[in-house]
């Protein structure tokens, strides 16, 4: 009964709000997340961040030295270029297919009741398509009490 | 009693087939997919899509208009060059390399009894050695009833 | 009883460790993860291999022919320069843009008390920034009992 209970709870997804302010940004979104995993009162379990949108990803890498995104940024404009001839209609094809090199949700564990993040991971929302404003979703599955 | 049941069911894994018909080709197969969370009878969860192969992968774009998939299947051959040096003997190198890109498998959220995807978001088999008969593995972990 | 119990005993996150040769080495792991797996008693369910590091990631591609990994070592590499113009004081920029490219976690389900991987499928730590030691961190949710 106090499972179920919990676990229904967790289970309930949450939105965050991004607004992004370039074309290509990626956003540290770590502590909101880890403020909702801490919010649900799971202990352990598993976290999924999710984006509902098709030119913007979520990945998890290094959030200790900002340059680190800004490298990352720079060079998924440069794999990937936005002038190249393509057919969509709305000129944001190089996005999309940004989008699908990170994809659209990240896993993370969930232990101690917090993030269970390596010492220099952060999560990431990656805006390929900016500026704009984003919604992040995150569903907690929480592990059953013994 | 009634929810352990409920996990059971959803829990099996149901097995998609496609048919591809080109050597690169993303199909968009959300809506096998979500008929069969619908069947599971799962009202919020979570639903991995999974391919078993090594040459093709799944991943989350846009499937509103189709010239986002053939834009970014170009650019995929374009990205990993069929004809560079590769050790492997079967020639097919450049497939198994874009399929570690995309990924084999995404986790889409399941909310009021359907996949919860973003308005412009669909589920491709992404195809990159085709043509071939491929199979998709769809698993529903749902939540617990409160 | 039975059940919450089994799902508790799955749920405890295990540490792999594996040591890495090269700067770019991709090393299959799948038999530690399987033997995991068999240990933790899930008959299925689903298996989440993350790495903690932000320099390495995980990927599920063949393992039958070592040929592949080492021609998707090369391509990455070729992908990602080493030497473009970086921000980040550490100079290894091109190592944590790969990763983002593979990710640092994936899913695989589990089925008959095993990893259900397709055929060729194996399970690689995509090690991009050694050599290192380096840890792999295996949690299962196994689904309940009916």
């Amino acid at each position: 009964m106090t499972h179920s209970a919990k676990r229904a709870f967790g289970s309930q997804i949450q939105t965050l709000k991004v607004k992004t302010t370039r074309r290509t940004e990626w956003v540290n979104i770590t502590s909101d997340v880890n403020r909702t995993v801490v919010a649900s009162g799971a202990k352990s379990g598993v976290c999924y961040i999710y984006v509902p949108h098709t030119t913007a990803g979520i990945t998890v890498n290094e959030g200790d030295d900002p340059d680190v995104a800004r490298d990352m940024e720079a060079a998924f404009d440069r794999m990937v270029s936005r002038d190249a001839v393509y057919k969509h209609y709305e000129g944001n094809s190089d996005s999309h297919i940004k989008t699908s090199l990170v994809g659209t949700s990240q896993s993370v564990l969930i232990e101690g009741g917090h993030l269970h993040l390596g010492q220099w991971q952060s999560i990431f929302l990656c805006e390929f398509d900016g500026p704009r404003n984003r919604e992040v979703k995150v569903k907690i599955q929480p592990d059953l009490a013994p």
